[in-house]
């Protein structure tokens, strides 16, 4: 059942909000122990907001499409009363005071949040095998990675223990996970969504994103999660719009780039061709796709990755004194962020500058780019490198090639699950497009988006 | 004459452009060899566009204040066709194919530029020391400094070879000038006026800003200036405003503050007492002053120090291969510049952001802030050290004390002549008010200007 479906169950009494909170307590209570996507369960929390929002649905109040609906949330965002971790041990273990954006807002609308949902230490990696609490196991394969760094929400989500969830993303840490765990997963315009009371990675790069089993939930979450808000320093003044796509929706006069220089190489042969069964898609569908050029992929990743490494390092660095509450990928990255010269990231953040206009005539070009969320599908967990054509390469910085372009250049862009490798693991289909113009990549995506998703087969139940 | 005065004798027809531009060009012939104000002067050039404005003034197109007015540029304003130096040997000896957005803005106003004024080396200091072009002199007395950056500027005005002149400010390299030489000088608030062809120093600190004889002329050069320029990532898009302030302005029922805790320390006896007698005047004049608690002085600075070494040390650096092109000073500061970590840059970028937000406490209590625009007069060129009550003290920190602050925030400042000191050197008075209340400040600073401003002795004729 999807979002929108539990949404309209709810409105025809087919099931209260109790009863919905109820299955997703029961759910995670059976398969959680597993897949280890949950680090904090609020039973009882959970049920009392249900059991008002049935109250205020029986008075006739109707909070809209979340109302009622239990949805989990990454460890990042505060909610008062309840500790934030992080996926890391470097907080005091004390209750935030005060509620996430994000937050205020999902609850205003209704919306039933059940639990923090584990993910890769302090967000800052993309295999969600936590040192502290745990790896976060893929529904798909219970030996593969969730992906990272909001591992436990694409899991959540994709093994049916919520309707949606809540991730953040900073170099592809909510599509690398929808991508690996079958769900949709959508990162928006930067400045579009509120950090405020989020956990931040770096603070050029970060954006708060949705996760959920289609592209039309996504847009119903942004929906409630958009907005300016002055607590966020990078918050934007932009128009209230609705983003969630008409149905039926056609490709017909729409202009699909595809930017074929940056999957010459370091993609798997059988992401490439799901890929491109995709691309024949968009083309029955109406689309004109065609290649364009755009600047090249490694200079705009190496650029990122200097951002990220030095941004990181300014926020966490005031930690580093207690090394033992590291895991080592992350004390290293820190480590390594501590030694870029300040010259050095001002002229990164310079050369995003040019990056960005150089993308303004792709979009001149093309209405949005399409590529795979990831050139590979879910690695095995602990495996560090991974061979994709005759090399091996470094899992981290190949997982994240396809995905941190638009962290740098804060495009919307959104990961759909698009078919199955041979191996029987999901991979996601990339669509971004110019900035603000998050309601046409949604509904490009939806468009596109196949009727049924792929169902973990031990999940379908 | 001030540049009002001017205009209105060229639609009296007392004066034609040619002549003011003609008397200009004298006069620069006549007193420029002894200031060192003007690095270019373009003589064919302005006399031809001086002719052109009065033929469009007889047909009856007025192009507004500025029609006719010579005026200068700070030599790091592009200008097609003529070098720019930026004060250094840096670049190569080549004219700029383009005009920087203000020059565009002023032309289409009709002024007439006269030339490119001299300038600290790469506006990186405060003493306009050139040690390529040799120093500007201060008009007031020829052994001390003109101030700097803009030094040029601030001579030329004050010295009436202009009625007007370009500035650029990244630490104060407006407001200190103005100070030492006299004149009146103001930084607009950050993102008004568009840097686009202007060579930077400090890309989050560098503010264009016009310098002239007084409050209404520089309003008026404003009113030509401001405007949203795509080809400024900082440019914001602001509604377009009269900056010119009615005259017989009054102070009832304006509130201003006094940061007393900034003025204990580190100030010249006699600057204070000037100081003092300007805020009797104020409250003369009807205005509410009281003291405010604000951020710690040297908190601040250090600050905007941090930034600017590290920015113009990225701009730079990659110059620095020939060292002998650079002067001791400018060398120092590059190489301190490349030795500071990113990590430092990115958490004196986010307590910018906290003190930015504790001075929005500072604005709900007052509409403006008064000091000296330096804690000192003009020293003698050459001097390093400069003593202040019991301690001798580095010229460079000392002289931009009061000023850089308003450069981390962003604020609109101006600098207004307000008395000579006992060695017969002017000092001025700084106002500034929240971000985007330029014309707020430009009135107040009207209301407190002086009817007859100083005149250095030698240049009253």
């Amino acid at each position: 059942m999807t979002l929108s479906e539990a949404a309209g169950a709810l409105r025809r009494q087919r099931a209260s909000a109790v009863e919905l909170t109820r299955s997703a307590l029961d759910r995670i209570e059976r398969l959680n122990p597993r897949l280890n996507a949950f680090l904090a369960v609020l039973p009882e929390y959970a049920l009392e907001r249900a059991a008002q929002a049935d109250r205020e649905l029986a008075a006739g109040t109707d909070r809209g499409p979340l109302h009622g609906i239990p949805i989990g949330i990454k460890d990042v965002f505060d909610m008062r009363g309840v500790r934030t971790t992080g996926g890391g041990l470097i907080y005091k273990d004390e209750p935030a005071v005060r509620n996430a954006a994000v937050v205020e807002r999902l609850e205003a609308a209704g919306a039933v949040i059940v639990g923090k949902l584990n993910m890769h230490e302090l967000a800052y990696g993309v295999t969600s095998e936590n040192p502290h609490f745990g790896p976060v196991r893929n529904p798909w394969n219970h030996e593969h990675s969730a992906g990272g760094s909001s591992g436990g929400s694409a899991a959540a989500v994709a093994a049916g223990l919520v309707f949606a969830a809540l991730g953040t993303d900073t170099g592809g840490s909510v599509r690398i996970p929808a991508s690996f765990c079958g769900t949709v997963g959508f990162k928006p315009t930067f400045g579009l969504v509120s950090r405020f009371g989020t956990q931040a990675l770096g603070f050029s790069l970060d954006h708060v994103g949705p996760l959920a089993r289609s592209v039309s939930d996504v847009a119903a979450m942004l929906n409630i999660m958009a907005g300016f808000d002055s607590r966020d320093p990078a918050s934007v003044r932009h128009a209230a719009a609705n983003y969630v796509p008409v149905e039926g929706g056609s490709l017909g006069g729409v202009r699909i780039g595809i930017p074929e220089g940056w999957l010459r190489r370091y993609i798997d042969t059988e992401v490439e061709n799901v890929f491109r069964r995709a691309v024949t898609r968009a083309v029955t569908l109406g689309a004109e796709v065609k290649p364009v050029n755009s600047p090249d992929i490694d200079e705009v990743n190496t650029l990122g990755q200097v951002l990220l490494l030095a941004e990181a390092a300014a926020l966490f660095e005031k930690y580093l004194e207690r090394r033992g509450r590291f895991g080592s990928d992350v004390l290293a990255l820190l480590d390594q962020g501590r030694l870029i010269p300040a010259t050095d990231y001002i002229n990164a953040q310079r050369l995003r500058g040019q990056l960005q206009a150089d993308f303004a005539r792709v979009w001149a070009e093309v209405d949005c780019l399409i590529t795979p969320s990831t050139p590979i599908a879910a690695p095995r967990l602990g495996q560090t490198t991974i061979r994709v054509g005759k090399t091996e390469e470094p899992a981290r910085p190949l997982v994240t090639r396809l995905s941190r372009p638009f962290n740098v250049l804060g495009t919307p862009a959104i990961s759909l699950p698009w078919d199955l490798t041979g191996g029987g693991l999901p991979i996601g289909l990339q669509v971004t497009g110019p900035p603000f113009q998050d309601a046409l990549v949604l509904r490009i995506a939806a468009a596109l988006e196949r009727t049924s998703p792929p169902v973990p087969p031990d999940f379908s139940r």
